[in-house]
């Protein structure tokens, strides 16, 4: 249809991201296909009775609050809440350092809008989350990538990339998305001694921090720049740290919290205003309610167990059922690993496979900013069942298997 | 304290809402002041008990749903709700032409997101919704204006704006908000025209439509416009109409919708996708619920009556209390009025001598976009009881003549 908006879109909606991954995903919906495509938290996890009884005490209890507009910064206690709950890893900060989001994704939306201007580069990982990304090419972000191996960031090759001047630096330390691997305390103290010697700032993404399933948390980004300063715990603000309700509670709520310097959070703030007003007060009042107490910590201890069996079994199913010449990463915690193929296989034509044997993945070109990738898939592991985990492993170690001899059965060029 | 942050805001930052207002309205928030400066609903019409009995019922009957992510375009019931809902009204659309947004607020920011280019102009009403400008002056939105009178839009002072080649076309004709003015039927057909003629599509704000308390429906733009292309009720598309439920459910729900051609809802859906991925899949499954059957319709007769006694009490009070010389609308709905003062008054002195009285309004100059309006302010009547609306206005009036008498008394320059 033919309207008078047709010719009026602004510029900026040529670099939002084409819909074409969003058709493919698409394929991933009907019901017989075992998708570890999304992102999605276990629904069985949810704790829906606490939801339940917490709506009826704070409907009867404070209603009126919960339905009326609130402030831009968020609910206060759950403010209040967010800074006992981060000094619990070190991270010291008071609630003028915290402003509530509509999950970590306006969280991203809201620092492009303060801080991109177009033709700024902003420093990434290779691969990086695509959210990032769709929030920020609309301002006109540019990227300078350093790449990733097991370890994460390799920050031997972080020098090159802060040479050319970068906005600032996006970082996923924990349980990457899509890459499922972890920085280790000595890359971060380089990747933080390098920043501040260059004098670049830091985002810390880190929705899934506290889902480690194995191994020893390391130090938060946020508080070894905070360290480095000389200044104790104290909170120096050249890390911006987020994190969020979705992963850890329920991510239907859009709850989530950005820690910034309180200047930071002004501007913020100002951009949320004319973004949202403020995040629902329902929402934020249930997030607090539901985790107060020390229910949230409970909970967590909970979410940890079923996803770290689930990333067994996971591992498991790829040892039994994927060919040689496949690789992927084994996450200590979060909700991916990822898969690196060999070098001919197109992770696009391999995924159209998939969908015809009922199994599905999220192709890893996406989540490169400047290219590569093609060989490679994401796979979650903490919406699936086990069973479905083992039949969908075993469904794509069959496509796999299919492509590798098709190859070999192919006259030679 | 100085961080690494302090030089790297983006541009669009310097045009982003001065603080000013917002630090002038936090002294409004003293437990002992009668404000009539927000435009907060009345809490005492809240359906808490509604709210309380559909928490519980969503949550045991479709839990894992209303906790998990959702799709963008929105909850698919709510979004046929909305098709029935509009159809009343003579909007005719499917569930294509909706998208759920997190209050009328995110409609505004997506839509700057994805029309307005740095330098374009928007055709606007003199004085107009804050908000919008908050929205837009970050995408580098600039205003062409259209004065206001007791009717409205001076449709025939609008072809010499439209000569000046607007992107779009902004326009509240219901109880606009800040003026509490609506435009009859003639003018909305001017525009239309005249729209038509010069090929700029419109922007038909409409939060408080369904507030009338007084006076016959008029019908909505986006209705004319489809009629006027002789194709019955069907939807031209050339009109994007935006409402909300913050107005006749609950504000704290964040929760509101766009009527837009499919093709606009896509790049809207896209922008959204960077912006929040989706509204709270609770607050729309909740607005869903406590709607339906209904309750709605019930519900906003409710509504009426309270704010239709509201506005009469606020109307009687300024007749008895304000001195001569000082002018106001007579809303036939919504939840504003508006007072223009003698010119040599400046509301930012009064506001401030008004809430050393204890009552406070907003000043009405932050409603002009290119200057203009510093005699005269917004009072809200939707907020306040009865009793607050009489002792307010009482103060307010004792504030006015007080500021009448000392330019009486001050000798003649």
């Amino acid at each position: 249809m033919q309207t008078l908006w047709d010719y009026r879109y602004a510029q900026r909606t040529q670099r939002m991201a084409s819909s074409a991954i969003r058709e493919l995903l698409k394929l991933t919906e009907q019901p017989d296909v075992i998708s570890f495509a999304g992102g999605l938290p276990a629904p069985d996890v949810f704790p829906v009775q606490q939801f339940s009884e917490a709506s009826v005490k704070v409907l009867s209890e404070m209603g009126a609050q919960a339905l009326q507009y609130g402030t831009t910064e968020g609910y206060q206690p759950l403010r209040e809440m967010i800074v006992r709950h981060s000094a619990r890893y070190g991270i010291e900060v008071t609630p003028e350092n915290v402003l509530i989001t509509a999950g970590s994704q306006q969280a991203l939306d809201l620092i492009g809008k303060v801080f991109i201007n177009r033709g700024d580069r902003i420093l990434v990982e290779s691969p990086t989350y695509l959210g990032a990304m769709q929030s920020w090419n609309v301002y006109g972000a540019e990227y300078v990538t350093v790449p990733l191996d097991e370890n994460g960031m390799v920050t031997d090759e972080l020098e090159g990339a802060l040479r050319s001047g970068p906005k600032f630096i996006y970082v996923l330390p924990n349980f990457h998305n899509p890459a499922g691997v972890t920085l280790p305390a000595m890359r971060r103290q380089k990747l933080i001694d390098l920043a501040d010697e260059y004098g670049v700032p830091i985002i810390e993404d880190d929705p899934y921090g506290q889902l480690r399933y194995e191994g020893e948390h390391q130090p938060a980004m946020v508080v070894l720049d905070s360290k480095m300063r000389n200044c104790g715990n104290c909170y120096s603000g050249n890390v911006i740290y987020l994190s969020t309700f979705s992963k850890i509670l329920a991510p239907g709520l859009r709850v989530a919290w950005v820690i910034a310097p309180p200047e930071v959070i002004s501007r913020l703030v100002q951009a949320k205003q004319g973004a949202d007003l403020h995040t629902s007060t329902l929402a934020q009042i249930l997030a607090y309610e539901v985790s107060k107490g020390g229910f949230l910590d409970e909970h967590i201890k909970t979410i940890r167990k079923v996803y770290g069996e689930r990333r067994n079994h996971m591992l498991a199913a790829l040892e039994r059922y994927f060919p040689p010449g496949v690789e992927w990463t084994r996450p200590q915690g979060g909700l991916f690993l990822w898969v690196k193929m060999p070098e001919w296989i197109d992770s696009i034509e391999l995924f159209k496979q998939a969908v015809e044997e009922k199994v599905a993945f999220v192709p890893g070109q996406n989540f490169f900013p400047n290219g590569g990738g093609h060989n490679t898939m994401r796979l979650n592991f903490s919406n699936a069942t086990p069973e479905q985990i083992e039949e969908g492993i075993a469904r794509l170690g069959r496509v796999l298997e299919r492509a590798i001899k098709a190859r070999a059965a192919a006259p030679a060029v």
